[in-house]
């Protein structure tokens, strides 16, 4: 089987493992299953859950593209293939919990091939708290970088640092949520091996289910109110922000002629921008706010 | 006075007017003001109006901001000048009704100077009705190209395809609304007067109030229900889609270092994104959608 054969069966199999986790969690909403073409090459399978006991809404998509390089991708050769097919295909998540006390969670692994010479692997993982919880921001980076030592111990300390850049919200001055991992264009000619990325992806998307699950459970029964509410809205607005403005998988989708509705499945059902919200002095709004930042080191938490 | 120094006070004065007329209008809520000052250079006067009885969030916004010119403006010169120095200044406005029947509503008037010596003034009006009332696009059209042919007859018909061309939701093949007019870059050196380009800017400034007045006025006490809230949620979503990845002037403002919250005031309170949310048959939330497409000619409402 070729590196693309492969990952791509991989993807799908765990695509379902993590909706029937998910689904198990729930206990009410079921995932819808949206199979999808492109007009210039392939397509996706899109499974969406919605208004369910915990989760609101989300999505657990994964997709193949491929066909003729389109335009913005060419820059990326930098003279490097003269050939013009490409394929892309990956398995994204968001998901956007009912409970402002539970966490917005995102994972995207992927692997894209240019004229069947240039590979390159990418993807993350990142936690975004409406509430951060030092606890289980702990949990949720000690986790990962067990499963990155058990391939590199340059994966971590790197790979997390990627993600303080780019899971930031540039023009708010903030990070999205309390990080993780983010890595792209990892190749051979950088001195991977490519069938241990493919491990590697593989087991990062293993580890969603377990991980989410872990969080979910600890949180889900905690009560709130109003307040949490409207800060709940308030963050998810910024999540729109980030996924509209920087999120280069957006883009690509965007760019490559995707399907929309399964691009766009990382935004909340409901958002909201209140101006200049000012968090209270003291308050658990105004804590989360003040980690939003790079360079916290969450395996040992504060 | 030099034309910089005469379009501010113009502006700051209309800004006045309009946060006058739609305070009066709404009945309930005040226009807060903000002066915000820019570390490079400038600032400016955001008026925001919150939760009011017509009126759920927008802003009326005016800024002048100034210095050396930022590395993606350089481009725009295209050899035109050695200098760095530049001034942008202009009044923006959003309006978020609290009822759907109520149409959402855009103007914005600029000048730009680079070096004293290329001068250019921009701008644009544009209705976003969460449903389309002929009678009312035919009216917003028309008073619009009354304006512009008192100025040039080819103002209406250009600026209107300009505007079905820009306010564009290239992703959703969907225009944002109903359109309006929208130009940009006009200079003498294309064959425009300065000093009429400035009195053209106005004129449209001052057109804001009667206009938005007449359709507040016309549609407020229109009664609706929970599928009427719920289409406005998904229309100001699209809206919020336009604004982050489109809009110029958000750009414009991210890349200058302008003041986050005058630049996103344009964002509505709350916003909604459903999956793959489609309009009953013969609704009305149909009829909008179907006409949300380039080219009709609204001066004959169909």
């Amino acid at each position: 089987m070729t590196h693309k054969e492969d990952i791509q069966e991989r993807l799908k199999k765990i695509q379902s493992e993590i909706c029937t986790a998910l689904e198990n969690l729930d206990g009410k909403a079921r995932f819808i299953e949206d199979k999808w073409t492109r007009a210039e090459g392939g397509g996706g399978i899109s499974r969406i859950i919605q208004d369910g006991n915990l989760f609101e809404k989300g999505g657990v998509n994964f997709s193949a593209v491929y066909g003729t390089i389109p335009e913005f991708l060419k820059k990326e050769l930098e003279g490097k293939s003269k050939s013009i097919d490409f394929l892309a295909t990956g398995l994204s998540i968001v998901i956007h919990p009912q409970s402002p006390m539970v966490p917005i969670i995102h994972m995207n692994v992927r692997y894209f091939e240019i004229d069947d010479k240039i590979k390159w692997v990418g993807g993350g993982i990142d936690l975004t708290p409406h509430f951060v919880n030092e606890a289980d921001a702990c949990y949720f980076h000690t986790e990962i970088k067990k499963l990155c030592d058990t391939f590199s111990l340059n994966y971590y300390p790197e790979f997390s640092k990627n993600a303080d850049d780019y899971f930031f919200i540039k023009h708010r001055n903030e990070t999205r949520g309390i990080g993780g991992i983010f890595f792209d264009k990892l190749m051979e000619s950088s001195g991977f091996n490519m069938a241990k990325l493919l491990d590697f992806i593989t087991a990062l998307a293993k580890l969603f289910a377990p991980v989410y699950s872990h969080l979910v459970e600890k949180n889900k029964n905690i009560p709130f109110g109003e307040n949490e509410k409207k800060w709940q809205l308030i963050r998810r607005g910024r999540y729109v922000e980030f996924n509209l403005i920087y999120d280069r998988g957006t883009k690509f989708g965007l760019e490559t002629n995707g399907r929309i509705e399964s691009i766009l499945m990382s935004l909340p059902k409901m958002a909201s921008w209140l101006y200049d919200f000012v968090p209270e002095k003291n308050s658990e709004e105004e804590k989360t706010q003040a980690y939003l930042k790079k360079g916290i080191n969450w395996l040992q938490a504060p």
